[in-house]
């Protein structure tokens, strides 16, 4: 769908950025809402949104696509909160990074044919409306994970992406979905956090970064306070695969103990040969 | 120092830079070696030396500074082969990213007068002359570690990268060097290069990897079989930070197998400023 009228609630990096690629798109009506008063007054002066009403309720009621894109627990109680104030015949997707959660809540509800999930894989470490831009899904993929029975309203959605903000859209169910982003994005975000929890420790004073060690940690800046509803909301795949890294951790400090080169090569040629094969 | 007469051994991403750099400065003459005959005439062809003998000796015997440009373990063969054919009065440094070997190995040839190491802080993941560039060392921090009594060499050295190259020389002592690097510089290494090697393992086929896990694993594509020689050489400083890792993961583990959202957004949070501090 191309909607004529769209409504954003939550206005930070990814439902900014939503606003201002709508507008881009033509979209004759983009309606926001976000808890911050000043961020509302902002989106409208920067043409990322046409209006902003003082409450949810009032973009959910005038738009034909509503697209929850606060943290995800806020997302949960929203969709409760709103889903009854939809105008007729409107869909509603979320941005949440999973979506086991939401996809149930929205079964319950009896919301699967109005409702599918959406993951833009898009985020930044960066947080808020200055951290949106024009252009942030273009290209990007956008994960659409339908409820049950729900296949009609995610083709929907997944042509509004395309569509609107010209994203590759990828369907899948949302246990697979969350089992996936556990690897590729939650395992990461721990990774580069540890490390960066270790180095507030343990790094010498005065002690000078190089880009490598920069770029290792950039996403460690990340919100504290989202990061934790989305490990939490997906703990029972991310605890695992946090364990799973505890074995190659422990073959490399073997390996260096037993001062034997050939294996230790063999170890970051491992990872020298995957990493090669991913895109800068 | 300002030499008239350099000679660098080794033609990867440093030695190569260092040319281009040296040549740009308005160095009269830059000789250099590397194994490698095509490298030797590609150097000379793209102006970062102006001539290439067939073997480092006749490199040592024409200059006034003599930079080790190879991996470690070649650096320190190096130091044995040719510190006998320097010219009189020429002194020396490498370029590698751990200092104590080198530096004792110089103490013990009695060439602390002549030589002091030096790590520029400007490495890539990627190798080889193709990885050259002309500006590498501007504004990069190089560490300058003296030998017992070679303070004057160390000064000269020091004056050579800041007039020369524009970098930002820090002098310390070899085994400061190794401890401090250990943490900033050689443990975001194994960091990226283990998070790497568990997703070449564990990555689901066709699953996408945002910006932020690709800045994660960027330094996993760093050669092999230089950081295999790096880790071995500080191995007694790498072990104990990599098991000091295991204490702020089993942190964050127990915090969310306890659902605790307080804790784990603390243990976020830590991380976070720490990074936020940080220049991009």
């Amino acid at each position: 769908m191309r909607p004529t009228r769209l409504g954003i609630i939550g206005l930070g990096a990814i439902g900014g950025s939503l606003g201002r690629q709508a507008k881009r798109a033509g979209i004759p009506t983009v309606l926001g809402w976000s808890p911050e008063p000043a961020e509302r007054v902002r989106a409208v002066q920067e043409g990322a949104l046409d209006d902003a009403p003082a409450r949810p309720e009032e973009v959910a009621a005038r738009v034909e696509l509503l697209v929850l894109a606060a943290p995800p627990a806020a997302n949960l109680a929203l969709l409760d909160r709103l889903h009854a104030r939809l105008a007729a015949g409107a869909i509603m997707t979320d941005t949440g990074s999973v979506k086991r959660g939401i996809v149930a809540r929205a079964e319950t509800l009896r919301l699967a044919e109005r409702f599918a999930g959406s993951h833009p894989l898009a985020g930044t470490h960066k947080s808020g409306f200055d951290a949106s831009r024009g252009e942030l899904f273009t290209n990007a993929i956008v994960y659409i994970t339908p409820a049950r029975g729900g296949e009609g309203v995610a083709r929907e959605i997944a042509h509004f992406w395309e569509s609107v903000c010209h994203a590759v859209a990828v369907t899948l169910p949302a246990a697979t979905h969350d089992a996936q982003l556990a690897v590729s994005s939650h395992l990461p975000q721990v990774v580069a956090s540890l490390l960066a929890h270790f180095l507030a420790a343990h790094l010498p004073p005065g002690a000078e970064l190089g880009p490598g060690a920069k770029d290792t940690t950039r996403l460690a800046a990340s919100e504290p306070q989202l990061w934790t509803e989305i490990l939490l909301l997906n703990r029972d795949q991310v605890l695992p695969a946090l364990r799973a890294l505890e074995e190659p951790l422990g073959a490399l400090e073997r390996a260096l103990e037993a001062g034997d080169a050939k294996r230790v090569t063999e170890w970051l040629a491992t990872a020298a040969a995957w990493r090669r094969r991913v895109e800068t």
